[in-house]
């Protein structure tokens, strides 16, 4: 039985859920895919969260060297959040060869090129399939099951937060500022709740998804983004009367001449499969040329739904033969043009 | 770039659709996946079908050994359908260590473990991700997305020509004679239209799902199966009084002791993502023990949605370094017990 050794930087709430899954899956995981994953170094201060799941003292970390210079480790999975901190621990991994692992899209979005050059050079992988859509496999999707179409529009309910809130709105006609606060005590939306509902965290994930299915790199700065802070219970009114409901939609768009990418609250008509994509839950519909419409739904956040995704790729990244790093092929000649859009 | 040379077996609908994609995405599969692929020999006893689709007369032949003992083929996509003629082209093929790529879901499924043992002794690999839900890539989902899960139920639509009718039914409150009668009509439901609407098809894909979900051999003998001959108008519209839908369901279960699994006409609540999958949708229903719920929606038939999900696996065939057999563990000791179900 092969052994991989890999390493966890930090235990927040993914991070947790993920060790979890590979504790309680590890023989199933041996059993299907011929791997036996041991976790042997986690990055962590706080040794009450280690403790907890039982992971021994002897185990943990506070400095990256102790993981990056450890020629033992192959794979690491970054769960810190945030962007300068967490991309120099994951450029020192990748500068020893060891494949990373992340779901951290901010970072993930801003970093792509400079985290894909330290992997070509050191022949390491990039794995971020847990970055978008939570536990729903569209990244593996995207990239491996569409090779014969050219993929022409992705629509993307892709923020669980969001789309708690318009939920909730539309279903009780609640108003916005109740239903933020609900699902600030609820812990789906953060004290300070911008990145969400200003439709940051969505832009960075259609960053990505728009990147790899049109085979572009489309750059953060030429998304359109609005967020849901203006919808009203008279808009949502308005909807329901004229047979709508609103999401705050993530959408790419590649008409052969022009990719444009948009994130905004958008009217669904009712027929459409996204209209009853609610709460916690998210969605992406991908058209494509040949395929013609498909859609991938599932939980969009959570211990282990994102888990469940991390764990697919620390099994990837364990197992394959051939890195995975999605290289981009060119930014196109043509910029992305942005045009703000309110209907579907 | 690497070119890898293949050949079709049959240029029916969905080999026609294979042959078309191959040839218009030809520079994009290049551009995307490096290799480049080259239709070298086609099986096909119709010139006409041949000349149609500008294939020269000089890479046609009717016989398999023209195929099978030409060493430059790597790559054997089958589009015959039927059982026995179909198998023994596939098995000369793996014989002479050429992958193979099917969507004959009924010749698959009767005959999955001899094919697997061909492959196995010359190191082929199998693949058949267009045998079940056409162009949606739920097989690559069940095998290389929920590595940190035990599955533990699939509930699907999965066939086209019955889903077409129970919509007819539902919709217009039309019989099912009148319905099928529509579905032959436009080519949906065949002549004899047995195989769909007896279940005998959903029992094909179920047994390919349930396997490689359960990680079992699931054998067709164990499957209940019952079709929609029996659903009248009045049961559809008693279904619709109380808020349900009807649909025919094939499902599969792992409680951890026994597996099940049904093929049968089964009421779901219109609160069920699966009720709105409506005429030629197709769509499975996922869930893992960690991932929670998941759903796969799209189109599960036709020239171009299945041809790419065959291009797909043409592609992955071409270019896998280890290949794809998702061999069985064992057939588990518990055998799998059928009880008709009513109920969703």
């Amino acid at each position: 039985m092969k052994e991989v050794k890999i390493a966890l930087l930090g235990l927040g709430v993914v991070g947790g859920g993920t060790y979890k899954i590979l504790t309680e899956e590890r023989e199933t995981i041996k059993e299907r895919y011929g791997v036996d994953i041991v976790v042997a170094k986690v990055m962590e201060r706080d040794i009450q969260k280690a403790k907890a799941l039982g992971i021994p003292n002897s185990a943990l970390t506070t400095d990256i060297e102790d993981i990056a210079k450890d020629k033992e480790i192959s794979v690491v999975a970054e769960f810190f959040g945030g962007v300068d901190f967490a991309k120099h621990c994951l450029l020192r991994c990748l500068d020893e060869g060891k494949s990373i692992v992340t779901a951290n899209k901010e970072m993930f979005a801003k970093s792509w090129e400079e985290l894909e050059r330290h992997a070509k050079k050191s022949g390491a992988g990039l794995y971020f399939e847990a970055s978008c859509v939570g536990g729903v496999p569209v990244i593996r999707a995207l990239c491996e099951s569409l090779q014969g179409n050219k993929v022409v529009a992705l629509k993307g309910i892709v923020n669980g937060t969001t789309n708690f809130i318009l939920s909730k709105m539309y279903d009780e006609g609640i108003d916005y500022q109740t239903c933020l606060k609900e699902a600030q005590q609820l812990g789906y939306a953060e004290a300070n709740p911008t990145a969400d509902v200003e439709g940051f965290d969505s832009s960075y994930k259609i960053r990505i998804l728009s990147s790899l299915a049109f085979g572009v790199n489309l750059p953060l700065n030429k998304i359109y983004r609005e967020g849901i802070t203006a919808i009203s219970t008279e808009i949502i009114e308005e909807a329901k009367t004229l047979g709508y409901t609103v999401k705050l939609i993530a959408s790419g768009k590649n008409n052969g001449a022009e990719i444009q990418a948009h994130v905004y609250p958008a009217l669904i008509p009712l027929s459409h499969p996204l209209s009853s994509v609610k709460e916690a839950y998210n969605a992406l519909y991908v058209t494509g040329n040949n395929v013609g419409d498909l859609m991938f739904y599932g939980k969009g956040a959570g211990e282990r739904p994102t888990g469940s995704a991390l764990v697919s790729d620390i099994v990837k990244a364990s197992t394959d033969q051939v890195k995975i790093r999605f290289p981009f092929i060119e930014i196109p000649k043509k910029s992305t043009k942005t045009l703000p859009l309110t209907t579907f």
